[in-house]
């Protein structure tokens, strides 16, 4: 038995990169060449350095420069003082996320997209000076292996005025079916997801008939973001009787999705409609959700992801896993959540298989069988490559990227272009 | 920076003490001679113990044994483990909670109450091997004072056959201002509840009415235990307007809760309707109480304690802290879950100031001001004393109490008594 021990943070830094995205279209437009991401290094007296990733439009880059700067002397187990500061940095501007989400949330408190990155930097601390994964500081690891989900995309074969990439185009349910075929092959995956909400419903039934009939054992779902009416979500989750595992956000808004599952057998799944603890009350009195994606970047950390988790299973809600764009550090969060979450009992989405760059040291987080090991490793289980960081860093600033604008960007190739949400 | 390090758990007693009790009165009888509680030691491979402490009647006594002999090789970052160990060896015997509470709580599964003691022992440990206290194992120490509140009882001079116990008899108003003047002189409480149901209603909002007056900066509750009738509580309600800071339970179960709560301003709390995971989406729905007392020997531990006071915080819900007779260790417990949870913003209840023998060494839980200081030692904070660990066996041994049976004991003395549940 030792005595009390206490780390303090001595320095944090927050460095923006840029990385590589293929034109994934979406129902407000298409992702731009290069996706942002924040990485914190949140630095101790006793020489430990523990990671965290976040967002990286401007305005949430200032918040996290802003809490950077108050951080250090606090105690890395004091997240309650974390969250103080975080308030107290905020101050008034807390309206608002920072972070665009390329349109698609509206995420009303900067709060818990500020504290999630430092939130798990510290966890990271935690776990290595203890030398135990970051699960075991969240009620321990529960499996060994967490399953994910394949990501489809309708995608352009390469960003305007650059050759195709090599996924190529994806428009077609042929196209769509060999999209899918090459991640199942490559990474074993045994559920599939198709973002939808951009194309005419019709032509994404037809894709989701083409992803049954060549994957008859996998798991489907599809993700329109919104992009449909109440009646027009009705008829789909009719029409996709016994093919989906569960339909993700088909219209806008609690009242919506409340009105759709009075009237279909499929559960509906969300990150559009509760994306805040506010929203889970409204949610559950209308019961307008049978499926919740809970992502720590925007819950406000692990811990409050997993308390985010024991509300699922308490009010008797699926839990599943959201993903925006991101890197090695993001996924090696998002398993160490999961595998300390029984109850997250659906392949978890991710980005993963589109990015072509990273900043951890290979080798500690692989995909087989659909799945990711558990790091043994003590905190998050990975390690930043510093030259990696770097490039991306760099990347960054030759980029000219501030912000996530899916929307700006799909009308300069197409004019006039507006979001899909509620459209058909 | 170390690797990763496992401690695994080489053996586990559970000993099962009895401590002197004054006759207190509750809607249900009166307190025994002794009340019963078992200490859970867990011992590590690398040295350490972990204590824990929880109910003691028989089949309660027999599950925690049956579990205790399951426990060796567990790694004690492994919760999930140890739910799903508990689970195991429950097996079909889950049903019924095999702590009687004296007949006040219907608890349907025995698996939070037989989880509880060695999960809070498991993160003593955890703390103890970090030296770190377990409410950094929480999110962190919120605050370092816990206030708690004096819990008034109704009571006879002394037990049948005995001579008066130094407190007194306590049944009208004039002997429970007295009984609170006393507690609040030597513990500084600035919160006072009355454990009532076991007079009439007007006697009892008589006594409040008496307090009030006595203590005019105090906040003061009322638990009758649902012996009131939904439009004795309506009235009592309106009668004590402006005296309560909560109305605890005035009538059994959620939908007469419910019915209460929509005829009253004061806010209801509960320990009796509310006392599972499964309770909280009904009373959510019905809207059935404002504030919820949690206890982590009924809810499977301090990290689920944690969870219910982050579904408290979501579902706009108040906290407070529930308590039966208890020793030391489950003090310590409850200040450092109390210290993690800011929202717990109630003061806690507790018996500590009726018991006058305990089982760990003193000096660490000291109350000033009403609040206990949350320690600085690493775990729990505190140590057990193992003299008086054995008297308090050999206590047990003696006394010949196997259970909580508040009625049959009141039915000794008042022959033919039945509970005053629901009676006015």
């Amino acid at each position: 038995m030792s005595g009390s021990r206490v780390s303090r943070v001595s320095r944090v830094e927050v460095t923006p990169v840029a990385f590589r995205d293929p034109p994934l279209l979406n129902v407000v437009g298409v992702h731009q060449p290069f996706a942002l991401r924040a990485v914190v290094q949140v630095h101790t007296d006793s020489g430990s350095v523990g990671l965290g990733e976040t967002y990286a439009d401007d305005t949430h880059l200032a918040r996290l420069e802003a809490v950077a700067s108050a951080l250090p002397g606090l105690d890395v187990y004091d997240l309650h003082a974390l969250r103080r500061t975080v308030i107290r940095v905020l101050g008034a501007e807390t309206g608002g996320a920072g972070a665009s989400f390329g349109g698609m949330l509206d995420v009303s408190s900067a709060l818990e997209t500020v504290m999630s990155p430092f939130e798990v930097a510290l966890l990271d601390l935690q776990g290595k000076e203890l030398g135990r994964p970051v699960s075991d500081l969240l009620g321990g690891r529960g499996r060994d292996e967490v399953p994910f989900s394949a990501y489809l995309f309708h995608k352009w074969a390469g960003h305007p005025g650059q050759e195709s990439d090599d996924w190529g185009e994806a428009t077609t349910p042929d196209q769509l079916v060999a999209q899918a075929q090459r991640m199942v092959d490559d990474y074993g995956f045994t559920a599939i997801k198709l973002k939808g909400g951009v194309f005419e419903p019709a032509h994404e039934v037809e894709t989701m008939r083409a992803l049954a009939e060549a994957f008859p054992h996998h798991k489907l779902r599809i993700d329109p973001n919104g992009a449909w009416t109440v009646p027009t979500s009705v008829r789909v989750a009719r029409e996709l009787d016994g093919v989906l595992e569960y339909l993700e956000d088909p219209t806008p808004g609690i009242a919506g999705m409340a009105e759709v599952a009075r009237q279909v057998d499929v559960p509906l799944a969300t990150n559009m409609c509760v994306i805040a603890f506010e929203h889970l009350k409204p949610a559950v009195l209308a019961d307008a959700v049978q499926v919740v994606l809970s992502d720590h970047h925007l819950w406000g950390g692990l811990r409050q992801s997993a308390l985010l988790g024991g509300i699922a299973q308490t009010f008797g809600m699926g839990l599943s896993m959201h993903s925006n764009s991101h890197l090695g550090i993001s996924l090696a969060a998002m398993v160490q959540l999961a595998a300390a979450t029984p109850n997250l009992t659906y392949a978890c989405d991710t980005h993963y298989p589109w990015k072509t760059e990273d900043l951890v040291v290979p080798g500690t987080l692989e995909f087989k069988d659909g799945s990711v090991q558990v790091p043994d490793g003590p905190g998050l289980g990975v390690e930043l490559d510093g030259d990696a960081l770097g490039r991306l860093h760099e990347q960054y600033l030759r980029c000219g990227q501030r912000g996530r604008e899916d929307t700006a960007y799909m009308r300069s190739v197409v004019p006039g272009f507006t979001p899909n949400t509620g459209r058909w």
